[in-house]
Parts: structure tokens; sequence; C-alpha cells
């Protein structure tokens, strides 16, 4: 097992990125290889306390960091030195198992796709966040990377974290919803009526276990392991959480500011309220896989940290040991629909 | 002023109903008449504390009542005497200048459309709650009645939704903005993207202030008064704020049970939290708006209680007072798309 780092992508790279390397391999004994600029990364080894490379981390040099302002739909190919193309180069041939990257989105989607490839059969791919709900949490496929959908995308979605949902969060039997408006059969667009069917025929097939659709709110109080959605509608859920609960935080920090009483129940509770905030952390999450690439690419939080990074790298490496590629390959026939309806 | 009230609509009618209606005729001296079987809502009168009908109340009699399992396209035509469909027709005939029922949201949006009529040149009506947002509140338009939208009806949702905000939630110059996936002009699916360029030549054109696109976070931290939606990922914002701030409350009470430390803490800060949760809380808001529609009709909360609807009944009011409809029909014009692109 090794994973690939992008030490040069994120608004704290290269610093974060070697430091929550550095923890990955050290602390939790992962073995990474990290491209980038190999002076830059050296001088942050160094910085975190290391004279030389520890054992276990190596180096790929790479002149070129795809910034945010590159089109993210040619950087990976307009920058053929970058850290992020490289990186992804080395994954498609072998040199590790998975690679995580905290740089921009849509050249990491746009260069997995076209690098690394789908697996065969796989129209889309998605990214799949793991999102807290109310009593653990949830796989939400897709987030964002396809606006416009089709069925059978949606199809492909479901059985895509189903798997994750299974191999990697360790749900025996994992409950798959549509993400939808009301929860009646007859409820929603056409997108999700013809969707709806197809997932009814594989819960019936026994190849998910499809519990029909399900609201926002449902969602955000645990009703599904899996929550299916088109990208559009996905980001729209996900980004909402963040900000609901960004607005209760701060409602909260209103409420105990009022006066001296309130400020004692502030500091009261000051540890549960920590603990609370770091649920809704995204770099607690770590980073969110694209599913659907033959090989593990996971995109960490552009404003990751070190702590970030590494858990971005634990996932990386949960997810290159679990089997859910293999899965998909075995299951890719019944992830079709005989006529494909694309959008024009 | 008078406001018609559907008595017989909601999980708590006609008691809780009735008690609302009573508070807004005595207490905030709003005329109404409730519509609905005279003999229960005499008696819930007399529950109240009346003993005949305080100055201001009327009552109509309407012997059937819409149910929840009724078929909502069809439920207002098959039960001619039902309260709902005899509360429309006294609002249409001019009985009353606005009417407000907790009954079935599809029941009340095809009888609004096709008794009361949706003023001329509008194509679709939409459902506008008002939500908190830090700092204050913005109108959400649509919500949920129109799963799959043109450009057009979104260009309509934004001068229906800047009106509003301008009139009732008297924001002088309000900002509209489309609910979309990232702020850049390039974001979205072809929906947005056509939108988005009719939304920039109202702008353009001093008609509205178009501000772009906003993402849920954004848009729950305060960046917009105006949320334009299709009804579909609409939707889904709504019930994810509902979910997540429902999932935030639950965490907190957690928190606070911990341990005897906590549970003090809770307690010297009880009353701001009940503050807190009030913001959240549907029946202080008291009902959603269906704009577009020729007169003020309005959807309170099905689980209703009495100071729900007193809040609807008083929202109703600033609705018919507001002269938001005459707005819409004088800028009718600059409403239309010279090409409407329907779907089929």
């Amino acid at each position: 097992m090794k994973i690939i780092v992008d030490a040069m992508g994120g608004d704290n790279a290269p610093g974060a990125v070697v430091r929550g390397a550095l923890d990955a391999c050290k602390n939790h004994g992962i073995p990474v290889l990290l491209v980038g600029r190999t002076e830059e990364i050296l001088r942050c080894v160094e910085e975190g306390g290391e004279k030389t490379l520890p054992k276990g981390m190596e180096i790929r040099d790479a002149r070129e960091v795809v910034e945010i302002c590159d089109d993210p739909a040619t950087a990976f190919k307009m920058k053929k030195d970058s850290s992020l193309t490289v990186g992804l180069n080395l994954l498609k041939e072998g040199a590790g198992d998975a690679f995580v990257s905290a740089g921009s989105t849509g050249a990491l989607l746009a260069g997995a796709t076209l690098v690394v490839k789908r697996i065969r059969g796989i129209r889309r791919a998605a990214m799949g966040p793991v999102i807290p709900v109310f009593g653990g949490r949830a796989i939400l496929c897709d987030c964002g990377a396809n606006a416009e959908c089709t069925p059978e995308y949606l199809l492909q979605f479901a059985y895509l974290g189903s798997f994750y949902a299974k191999r990697v969060l360790k749900v025996e039997k994992p409950r798959v919803a549509l993400l939808n408006i009301g929860a009646e059969e007859s409820k929603g667009d056409t997108l999700r009526k013809e969707t709806h069917a197809l997932l009814k025929a594989a819960g019936e097939a026994g190849r998910i276990h499809y519990i029909g659709s399900i609201e926002g709110n449902d969602a955000m109080m645990g009703g599904a392991d899996v929550i299916v959605a088109d990208g559009f509608s996905g980001n729209v859920f996900l980004k909402t959480v963040e900000g609901a609960a960004r607005f209760m935080m701060k409602e909260l920090k209103k409420a105990f500011y009022t006066n001296a009483r309130t400020k004692l129940g502030a500091l009261l509770v000051k540890k549960e309220l920590g603990e609370m905030k770091k649920l809704m952390d995204p770099s607690e999450v770590g980073g969110t896989v694209f599913l659907g690439i033959s090989k593990p690419v996971i995109k960490a939080h552009g404003s990751s940290d070190a702590r970030a990074i590494t858990n971005a790298i634990l996932r990386a490496a949960e997810y290159a040991g679990s089997g859910l590629i293999e899965d998909v390959e075995r299951s890719i026939d019944a992830m079709k629909v005989e006529r494909p309806r694309e959008k024009a």
C-alpha cells in the first residue's frame, strides 16, 4: 500500500500537506509518495522536525502547480509537469494505490477521468462526500461533478454509493434513497420518476437495498446510508447543510454572549460544544472520494490543514484496500440501462 | 380588509384555526370570514371563551372537507362544497381580500390556480416561504410548486420575490440571487445558464437588483434577500435547512445532557436557546404565500397551532394591503420572454 499525495495542491500547500503526510507515514504507518517541487517539500519536511525523509516517504519531482485560475478542463493537459498531472500518471502506472489532492476540484476530476479513466461501463464519475447525519453518517452521491444527469447516471451513483457504504463505512445492508421532494412514488420531476423505476427494479432484484425517495430533512435525521442525487441538487443539499450548520453555530454563539449568566453557561458546555462543532468540520472527514474512477482518487478540502490531509490519506488507504472497484467491475452489467437516455 | 380562513384545513382544525382567527380578530383588529361547518366552528368559538361570534368575525357554511388522501389536482373540483373550494370562490368573488388555509398544499395550489387564476401573463404560480438567514430573513421562490421550470418561470419568480421583499418585507433594494452550484457565471446546468442571462438583462435594465448566483451556504449567511430557484432545488434547500437545524438542535440537546455540569450550563442559557429555537419554528413565520395568483392566497403549515394561524392571518393582511399584485400587473411585459421555451 502506498498513497500518492499532491504536495502542491490546496490553500496551505505545501506546508500543511507535508505535515499531514508526515503524520500519516510516521504515526499511522502509511507509505506516502509526495509529488511536487523537491526542494520545497524537503524544506517542509525539515520544518516538520525531520532531518531527512522518514522511512516510507518518497518524493517525485514535478515543477508546475495547477492554480485555481487555470481552466479546470484543460489544466492537467496544459501543465504536464504539474504535481496533479504527474501524480495522476503515477497512479495510472501503478506507482501507488490511491491519489490524494487538495487542489482544484475541476482539474482533478477532469484529470482523473481522462488520465486514470473511469471503470469500464461507468458513464460518469461522481463525488461522494461522507456527511454527518443524526445517529451516524451517510454518503451523498453525486454532490456536484455532474450538474446534468440521466436516470442511468443516478442508477450508477446508487450502486457506487451502496458499495462504498458497505465496503468503507462498513454498513452491512446500506439503505439507498433518492433525494426528492416528497416521499411518495408520484413525487418529483421526470428525472426522479424515471430513476425511481430503475432503483426500484434494482432493489427488487436484490442488488441494492432501495428504500424509496427521501427529503432533505429526513436525510439529515439519518433516514438513509446512501443519498442519491444529481450533481445539482446534491450540491445544493451539501452546501445548505454547511450553511444551516454555520447559521446555527453563529446564533448559538450570539445566545451564549448575551450576558454574564449565559457566558457562564457557555463555559460549562464548552468541551461538548467543541465536539459538536467538530461533527460539522470538513477537516474531520478529510476528503471526498471520486467514485467510478478505475483507481481511488480523493479530493481533500481546498483549505485543508495538516489534520485534514492526514485524514484524507487514511481514507485513501481505506478505499484502496476495500475491494470496492472490483465490486463495481463485477456488477457493471446490472448497472447499465439498455437504451440510455442521454440529454442533449 | 377581510381575511377568508379555511376553518377545516390542517391537522389541528377546526380548533386551532378558530382560536387563531379569534386572536387575529380580537387582538389585532383583523376581520375574519371563517369557512366550514358552522356548528363545529361555533363550538370552537365557545371553547375559545366567546359566547357569541365576536365583532368582525363571520361564518360561511361549507359542509365538505378536503382530506390529505384526496387527489390534490381534482379535490377542489370533486368537493365543491368543501371549505377550501368555497373559500377560494369567496376570494374570487371579492367577499374578502385574502385566503388562508392550512389544508392540502397541492389542492390549495391547484384550486388557487384554477379558481382564483394567475395574474395575466404569469406562467406558473410559485410558493414563497420567508426563511430565517443570518442577520435577517429572505424569501425563497419557488420552493416546490414547480418541479420542472423554464428560464422564463425563474425570471418571473425573481420579479415576484423581489416585489414581495420590497412590499412586504420592506427591503428597499432587494438583492436577488439565483440558487446555483458555484458563484461564477459559467457554473450550473443549462437552466441556470439561460436564467442567468435573463436575470442579468433584467438587472441591467434596472428592473431588479440581480447580484448573480448564490450557493446554499452563502444564502443561509444572508447573502441575498430573494433566492430564486426551481421548485425542485428550492424544496431541497428548504427541507435541508429544516433537517440541518433539527440535527443541530438534537446534537445540542445531547451535548447539554452529558452530565451535571452541562445540565447546569443548559439551565443558564435556557431562555436564549428558546429564542433560537423559535427562529427555526415554522409557526413563527406563519405561512407561505402563493406568488403569481391574482389575489393573495396563503398556505399555513399543516401542523399549525393557533399562534401559527394568527401569524398566517397577519401575513395575509400585510400581503393584501401591500400593492404587490398591482406591481406585477404593471411590470408584466418585462416579465415575459419573447419565445418561451416550454419543457415537454
